[in-house]
């Protein structure tokens, strides 16, 4: 049977044609960096504001074009996040950029709009377990803070988003009801906001819950742009993202990122944190998915970023292109 | 605005019915437990033949039903795999379990039949680049040694398989036309094998290929069965089997994984390797997806593998479930 012909005869250049067929998405997917913020939130190491003021420099200078700068949260409960307005002060005003502020409440969006936050992203857990550890009040309280946080924003005029954390499970209370994600979800779009965002805090989510929950807010017509925020803490996180790059809504997608991976978890202390920037990227564009802010990636570039970051914080990158290296398979 | 009612009451147990849509499989997919072989292969310790046995044990132990053994390479190319005929000697028979062995060519086969594998599977690459470098020649050549390798399992009474390596990218020659990898595929289709996979054998790929490669090969009625190789060395390996598991076959559909996440690239050597079991069951389980060999898995028991291989490959695990912890999603 040696000596029989296979029928494959040698190929002078099979790889020059490669093609995947490209999923019917076409409009492309907004890429959101939350290493200034998430990233370093929960790393032990406090960054010097000069330090993260020249992080967001380079991420700009990569292409980056929506981040989430600082947080206007108390100093005694976040040193990470220390010194926002001096951050603020200290950024380039660039019309093409757009800089998230989280705040937990209105007292935090009234420090915010004292900024050149262009844009306000209020935090709502859906679960009263995570609300009352995290934040110290029910989630119906602080709904309420939501609402007087997008007032002052919006009498600030800046943008405003809210994003429902722990919307794919809670580290107090385990499982999430998705009904209950939507009633929260509800109860954020009637503040009237450019953005809900469904947050995989703890890394816990899959992508069935990706597509059950976007199918139970995407008939809201008071959506008008749905983020996603994952972490890759249980291996699931760049599922996630690939399931929502391949959701069909009216409404334009982002997805959050971290540069590196930073951010951890802490409910999780070993275990990795966000996804990271440069491999999203690599799974968008390998896919056929446009994105943007950046439209276009440098892999080494970002990856220089991220080692950079590493030996600031004294972490290690958890983005896994800088050691694989990048590879197209679309020729 | 901080006194209006939000319309959200405190819930006093909001996660006890939580639920997300399963997907349309109902289906089991089979999990293929790769970590005597691709785990080991790639790292740089060899084991003791005792410790590979005691290794396959306490798999089993964990549920595994289907594990690729051992490979019947040459020892001076692969000395991870030294000992495979021990190897085999020295494992329980057991009518519920199928042992795989690995092989290039026909004369491994020779070797495996001399032993208890139960399943013989041969690796043919798709490119020309990889089969040179990798095993000295063409692909046609290489098919002709499957062909070989095929008469001899058959004739053993043994079930075969055909793992088409690189199908989702060259090391060497980059992209990878999905025509060629239909072209090896009908190939090694035509020799008449229990089951065909498709190897992301360094971690290139994503599941738009994954999507696209498998609309390539379905419709082929020789096709029984359909398994996947994937490596995590970009972030990509977990999405793409979500991905599989989604896929809608008339055919079973099968994923290999490694306990802990062992194995490497060794086109990548800083990089993390396969997907790993326990990952990946998490994975599946949140889904909504049933596994057969292991139906279900002790999470912490299979973190406890995890760590007793790390500790004789002096090698850190890449699986994240024992780091993060087990969460249940779904009520």
């Amino acid at each position: 049977m040696s000596g029989r012909s296979s029928g494959i005869e040698a190929a002078p250049s099979p790889v020059e044609t490669g093609t995947v067929d490209l999923p019917a998405r076409v409009a492309p997917v907004e890429l959101v960096e939350v290493g200034p913020r998430d990233g370093l939130q929960n790393e032990n190491r406090p960054l010097p504001v000069g330090t993260r003021v020249e992080l967001i420099g380079r991420l700009l200078d990569l292409g980056v074009r929506r981040l989430e700068a600082v947080s206007f949260v108390r100093p005694d409960r976040v040193p990470q996040m220390v010194g926002a307005e001096e951050v603020m002060a200290a950024l380039p005003q660039r019309d093409d950029v757009t800089y998230v502020g989280l705040v937990l409440n209105r007292r935090g969006a009234v420090r915010a709009v004292e900024t050149a936050c262009d844009e306000i992203n209020v935090v709502v857990p859906v679960t009263d377990a995570f609300a009352e550890r995290n934040q110290g009040a029910p989630v119906a309280a602080l709904l309420d803070e939501a609402a007087g946080a997008v007032e002052v924003a919006r009498g600030a005029g800046r943008s405003v988003s809210v994003t429902l954390a722990v919307a794919f499970g809670c580290p107090f209370s385990g499982p999430v009801a998705p009904e209950r994600v939507a009633d929260v979800a509800e109860a954020a779009l009637a503040l009237g906001i450019d953005e809900l965002a469904l947050a995989d805090t703890i890394g816990v989510g899959v992508p069935a819950q990706v597509r059950g929950l976007t199918a139970l807010v995407q008939g809201d017509e008071r959506l008008r742009r749905l983020r996603f925020h994952f972490h890759n803490t249980r291996n699931t996180g760049y599922a996630n993202a690939a399931a929502a790059a391949d959701l069909a809504l009216d409404v334009p997608i982002a997805l959050d990122a971290s540069i590196g991976g930073f951010g951890g978890c802490p409910f999780a202390p070993a275990a990795t944190g966000n996804i990271a920037t440069e491999d999203l990227f690599y799974l968008l564009r390998e896919s056929g998915v446009p994105t943007t802010g950046p439209a276009d990636l440098d892999l080494g570039a970002a990856a220089e970023v991220s080692t950079w970051l590493s030996e600031q914080l004294d972490s290690p990158v958890t983005a896994q292109l800088g050691r694989a290296g990048d590879a197209r398979v679309r020729a």
